[in-house]
């Protein structure tokens, strides 16, 4: 007897997932034991893609969740609530769970966590991060012998396109965000996008597979890409750079305690780093572990069939442990730690800066920078007048590490010269 | 009770895994479950860079293998035989194995895993290819929802690092070959990685992953490095590529049967492609499936700590079977296929060709040599004179899409024209 689904929505990802399990010729074989039971979306009213039999599609996803039929539960219907709700029922009910919803993820992932752990099925993730690309499997099985030490990546498109063609274009980012609008990379409330929460929810998550622990999401530091300016990406070219959003999730070497940083902001990335060449929509997670050195992984962060790709290979592995009736011990790989993760202060992170100051045109004005940022022990890597704008000066300073408590303090003196009229960008550098 | 370990092999890769096992704090808590019980070496005098107590080190290789109490044998010798025979020993006796022997694998895969399905036992090889690189277990599990159109890989670092050399030097191959040697990143007898010949082994264990079948190592087409001048990394630069050492297999959709292609060549890649930024002993493989599109898993292609990772992240998953005392079902993904895949011939690929000719400086060359194309179907992208060679002009070409064999008949009556010199460079380009 086949293995029963109920989806809960065809959207954009159940739609390719509907699809890729109907057409299941040169796939897995175990796909065939698949049988696509029930469809829940909100409205039947609405033109789909996909063939289904009308006893499929239904808009009462309660009664899904609550159907003994069903073996596996596949949450692709996005947001809070009713999501959270419904994968609580599934689990408390004994059902697996594949879902795609990282924001759901990463503020509730404890409490479904616990429960999935209380009734004994899985919960599975791939589709949350990084579109089709394997990460979430490889860390849970692949990469666990290793310490790790960091996980770095770009894990929105959106944001990596605009700053692709910002990069590529010269443009600013207003305009391209318009015109990212219109073409459907950009959706029409940005805002999860554009100021790096949707991938403050991904490194959450990743944090959480990576580091063993439970992820507070409040403590994921967050800054978008607003801010960045083609003025910027002028100058971090100049100085061998490009500039990326990305997501960091790193192990606090230099602390005594076992602290993290999980942060997500624009950042200098020097050229030759692997990061540095991904473009456009596409995403790229790196993981740097004891021994293994520097792993990435590179694909599609989103799309009907990409997306589809990881939830249909999550279905794969719990139809494997179906069909086989065992607890699968590759599954159980996956950590079901209880702890919260300790996440420094921002202040604490050792990390170098760029930062862009207008200055009045007074002799003397780089040397009273040097003398501030001396004060704090900030130490320089090259600090350039770059022109004038108007009557102004413009400065460009790029630090070695430093902490970034001292370096605000720093900026705090600066601000407070008179010789200084802004501080107009402070960005942080790979 | 522990699960123990018969390592046979205690050099690079042997010694990366037994003190990755030993220093297991922070990496998965399974590995605790290991007891490493027997290490077979050639020499019980050699100075060791782990401590193992003198009843663990061995040279009675066969004694480890029919050993009753061994669970899992780690195969990290090398060599053809006596690797191949001790494998199959270990598993008729019923034990899983983990390899990181890609020769052994590329030739006797068909008997190994045929014994392995009668055994009811594993073979576990995700360091056989790429290294630490988890590429074998997605190709298993993950992507196995997709249909595969096309692996493709840097899958030797040597010649990624001699090629890489030869492009920012500007250097020749022997020099660089010569300076690698001294460096330690080429063996004494570069033959295996120079010639391809590790490449084809590599592809060979990718492709039958990815196409579900086995694969005569013999129809591997393979052809190495030597041959690369810096010259023709100089025009391939200008016309926008580097040359990589590619191992391709290929869905030949061109055919109507279901055959591959499958080799190993130096190939022009794009300068925006992802492969064409994959530099020095690093690896990457790029995969192409529908619906996923491409995704590409890239790092250290060898070393003792990568390797390690890889071999230890494959008996991580042999000690949680073992512990369960079930069969796997993740495992059992992997797909005991026993039909050979079909490969075409050579003549029958489709592939863009870049050429460089050598010819008398007489009017009209070019001409001639685009009549001898046209007559076998050959379209030319450019045809450029690019300058001269002491008495002899030099023409760069390159082809649009064309049949190999096609290519091959054109070019055997350039050769035969008067005006025609030599031909000092043939390449493929992606
Ligand atoms: N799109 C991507 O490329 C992508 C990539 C990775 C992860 N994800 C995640 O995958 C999930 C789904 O994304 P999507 O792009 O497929 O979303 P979508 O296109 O907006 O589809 C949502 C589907 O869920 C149904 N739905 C939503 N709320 C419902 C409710 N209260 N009751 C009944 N049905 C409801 C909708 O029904 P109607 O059709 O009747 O409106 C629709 O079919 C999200 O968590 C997203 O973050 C998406
Ligand atoms: N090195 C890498 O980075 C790398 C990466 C991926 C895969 N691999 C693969 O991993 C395998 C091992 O490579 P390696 O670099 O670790 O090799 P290695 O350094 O040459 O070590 C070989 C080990 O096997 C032992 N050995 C070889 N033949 C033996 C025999 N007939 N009887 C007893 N012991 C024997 C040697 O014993 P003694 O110590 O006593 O000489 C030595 O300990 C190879 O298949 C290789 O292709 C290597």
């Amino acid at each position: 007897m086949g293995v029963k689904l109920g989806i809960l929505g065809l959207g954009t990802v159940g739609t390719g997932t509907v699809q890729l399990l109907q057409d299941g010729a040169g796939r897995h074989p175990l796909l065939q034991e698949i049988e696509i039971y029930r469809v829940g979306v909100r409205s039947l009213h609405k033109h789909r893609a996909v063939e289904l039999s009308t006893e499929v599609l239904t808009t009462d996803l309660e009664a899904i969740v609550n159907d003994p039929a069903v073996d596996i539960v596949v949450e692709v219907m996005g947001g809070l609530e009713p999501a959270r709700s419904l994968i609580l029922k599934a689990l408390n009910n004994g059902k697996h769970v594949v879902t795609a919803n990282k924001a759901a993820i990463a503020r509730f992932g404890a409490e479904i966590f616990t429960a999935a752990n209380q009734a004994g099925v899985y919960v599975m993730l791939e589709a949350a991060v990084g579109g089709g690309i394997p990460v979430i499997q490889p860390l849970k099985q692949s990469l666990s012998v290793n310490r790790i030490n960091a996980i770095t990546g770009i894990v929105n498109g959106t944001t990596n396109y605009i700053l692709t063609r910002m990069q590529t274009e010269g443009s600013n980012f207003s305009d391209v965000l318009a015109d990212a609008q219109q073409l459907g990379y950009a959706e029409a409330d940005p805002t999860a996008d554009v100021e790096g929460l949707d991938a403050a929810d991904k490194i959450a998550i990743l944090a959480s597979l990576g580091f063993d622990g439970r992820i507070n999401l409040q403590d994921v530091y967050c800054e978008g890409i607003r801010q960045v300016s083609k003025t910027d990406i002028a100058y971090a070219e100049k100085l061998g750079f490009v500039i990326k959003l990305l997501a960091i999730a790193k192990r606090n070497i230099s602390s005594f305690s076992s602290s993290l940083s999980v942060r997500v902001h624009p950042t200098l990335v020097p050229k030759a780093h692997p990061l540095a060449s991904i473009n456009g929509v596409y995403n790229a997670i790196l993981v740097e572990g004891e021994p293994i050195g520097q792993v990435m992984f590179f694909g599609p962060g989103a799309g009907a069939g990409a997306t589809a790709s990881a939830v249909s290979s999550d279905i794969l592995n719990l139809v494997a442990v179906l069909k086989t009736k065992t607890v699968d011990p590759n599954l159980l790989l996956a950590c079901g730690h209880q702890e919260y993760c300790q996440i420094a202060p921002m202040a604490e992170l050792v990390t170098r800066f760029y930062a862009r100051f207008l200055t009045k045109d007074q002799p003397g004005v780089i040397g009273k920078l040097g003398t501030c940022f001396g004060n704090y022990n900030v130490s320089l890597e090259s600090i350039v007048q770059t022109g004038f704008q108007g009557e102004l000066a413009e400065i460009v300073v790029v630090t070695h590490d430093v902490r970034e408590g001292n370096f605000r303090q720093a900026l705090a003196e600066i601000q407070s010269l008179e010789a200084i009229d802004s501080i107009p960008s402070l960005l942080r550098v790979l």
